[in-house]
């Protein structure tokens, strides 16, 4: 991504730029926000416990968590807290906290407990999260002794916490918008880790989003579900769902701009929320464990065909290994298109890739030289985009994934994440 | 796999030895089949064009397909023949003549017709298979010339079809044995490749198989299908299925010793009809590009969730990956079986590696640095064994599966396939 043309967040061009909306520095909170984090020694090094604190009693959230049938201790006790009224959320990171039964639930709780109690607010006002190596005993000391450093330097800047909360990554995913309502300007602010073990139902990450305007939970619930499902909802690194992954959203009200359900206001922060979250999303998938690339294949035809098509293209490491070597590979399309769609073929497929038409009804077209020459240049880019059309009509959809390359295989092969 | 005790074909701890079987040359011949291969220049080099004949007009065959909802036209062409009375295979490799429309099915055709006319068979008595890269012509002419020259050397021997054959794959795969029936001695033989695209439903390979027993083609087709349900079809490398998947299976009765449904024989027969495609199938996994090291994740559990907890732990790339590292990462585990089976969590799982319980009831256990040192020593092997217990009663699985590592980015990457 680092050579697309402008510097600014929104890099990618599968993201509209929201023309209400300017940039702020990365690392500022709304109004009503303090952030912290500390380096309580879960990680070998660095910053690993990270403090969100909102300070209105009437702060509104939300919160959207893995579909995994294998939770994490505090995507579980989260679940149990007043997630339409969180002030505080805890994200450590280095150990999940997983397979650890009910020593590990017992530390999620812990964490509850201790930000509570600093912070003057219910145990269960607060959110916890976190994201590292599963089936190890998360060090409860650590984590209570890092929240307690943390709630003792709080400042209204999220730098230290957007780089608390991730592992493997290559750097910080983070952006503050001022947004233009109709009735006022607000900030909306997000901080977002990947980057492996990535596959959304919904997301396979970990999101936090502030805003100083006045929502209420319904509202917020209904902004967070809607644009989650746009965003980290379509992206993929290796197809793996997350025993961890949790999107919370605080609104503080600070900035006394009220957004009311089904307004102009709300549609204005919707549209802003979104493509803050799109472009998280494609930040998280471009900073894939080893990605080099970032695809997007969208998929038109069948409602109920376009969504297993799409995942199998995303997700088949033939394309993504492909992706990686610039390979126009366009049989290994077909063939994951083949695989999802079993049972509905013969299938006479339609495929561009850059805006090419290389298959049509099934029929590969005869390239020549130049032409070949040109679709080699197009897909050396740093985002690709594949287009396929499986029988029928009526659905559309869309995955953002990212390549597979050795330094995958290097992360995950030669450690422990 | 070569650093296994013994050296004969049945090297896996996976698969029983038949006892009342004998290893015979691996490129011999059951009785009343011959076989040839040319180089026709569909590869770059090498041997590219196999054709196997079975002498005597009674012959009986079965075949099994890919489930791709994308064929390849020698499996629509296959398709359409007479697929219990073949009397002929060609088997082509270099590319698989896939996407290619009419002109690759008309390809498939000539060469049912070049291969039957040489042989004084009808074209629908010719299987034909293909394999290689996807979505570009097959060069019919050079197909057919190979099938000529292949069919003026016939003879009883299968080294040059089973090198013909290969794409990607290490090694020829391929054994003949002599098997003791309750009637009297016949001779069985395969010949198989492999090596990426591969994931089984039912198998993504082409394996040839053949008998000199008498069998009807009923008894053929119904011991052909249970024998590649346990062999090729529980076996993966990078969980793609082709569009070329093709076993075909043909039986002279040369031996004169007739083998009827349901009898000794039968039983007999099919013991080592599954052990020869069982190791076939690990010999394929095995080979899997880049493959280093075998995997078998056993999940027993309710009948409804076995099967897509296995195939989602095998198809892993981080389970693959902690494969190939010698790394026994049971977090990599629990997640993918999580992920398999969202919507019937919470899951309380239980785990051993190379039978080492590591989890008990979703929770694992605090390994000392004697015991942690001795798993780690016992997954460097080239076999390694998963136990995975999931919810409920009545079903069991078992899946193969490789390594992921960098030989297969790189072969995926660098070179189209």
């Amino acid at each position: 991504m680092s050579t697309a043309p402008t510097a600014t967040f929104f890099r990618s061009r599968w993201v509209e730029r929201p023309s209400h909306a300017v940039e702020l520095s990365p690392t500022a909170l709304p109004g009503g926000f303090r952030a912290a984090a500390a380096a309580a020694g879960i990680k070998p090094e660095g910053l690993d416990v990270a403090l969100l604190v909102s300070d209105a009693p009437t702060t509104a959230s939300a919160a959207r968590f893995t579909t995994s049938a294998v939770l994490g201790a505090p995507v579980i006790a989260s679940k149990e807290a007043a997630l339409d009224r969180l002030r505080a959320v805890v994200v450590s990171s280095g150990n999940a906290n997983v397979g650890d039964g009910r020593r590990g639930l017992d530390t999620a709780l812990s964490a509850q407990a201790a930000a509570g109690k600093m912070l003057g607010v219910a145990p269960d006002a607060v959110g916890v999260a976190a994201t590292g190596v599963i089936g190890r005993e998360l060090p409860r000391e650590r984590l209570v002794a890092g929240i307690r450093e943390a709630g003792a330097r709080l400042e209204e800047d999220a730098a230290d916490l957007s780089e608390a909360i991730l592992t493997t990554d290559r750097g910080p995913k983070r952006a503050c918008l001022e947004v233009a309502l109709p009735s006022g300007t607000v900030r909306l602010a997000a901080q977002a880790k990947g980057a492996g073990m990535m596959s959304p139902a919904f997301a396979t990450v970990i999101c936090l989003v502030e805003t100083d305007a006045a929502v209420d939970a319904a509202t917020l619930e209904l902004l967070t579900g809607v644009t989650v499902k746009r965003s980290f909802d379509r992206a993929t690194v290796d197809g793996q769902l997350s025993t961890s992954d949790t999107v919370f959203a605080l609104a503080s009200g600070a900035s006394g701009v009220a957004v009311e359900q089904e307004s102009p206001d709300e549609l204005a922060l919707g549209e802003a929320l979104d493509a803050l979250l799109r472009q998280l999303a494609l930040e998280v998938v471009a900073d894939g464990e080893g990605a080099h690339r970032v695809g997007r294949v969208v998929v038109r035809g069948d409602a109920e065909l376009v969504e297993p098509a799409a995942r199998a293209v995303a997700n088949s490491p033939l394309v993504k290994t492909a992706l990686h070597g610039a390979d126009p590979n366009f049989g290994r399309i077909l063939q994951a298109a083949g695989q999802a769609l079993a049972g509905h073929g013969p299938l006479h497929l339609d495929l561009r890739i850059e805006g090419r038409q290389l298959v049509s009804g099934g029929t590969a077209y005869d390239l020549d030289p130049d032409e070949l020459h040109e679709l080699e240049a197009a897909v050396r880019g740093p985002e690709i985009e594949y287009e396929l059309t499986v029988p029928g009509d009526g659905g559309e959809t869309e995955v953002f994934f990212s390549d597979l390359s050795h330094d995958y295989v290097t992360l995950n092969a030669e450690y422990t994440t």
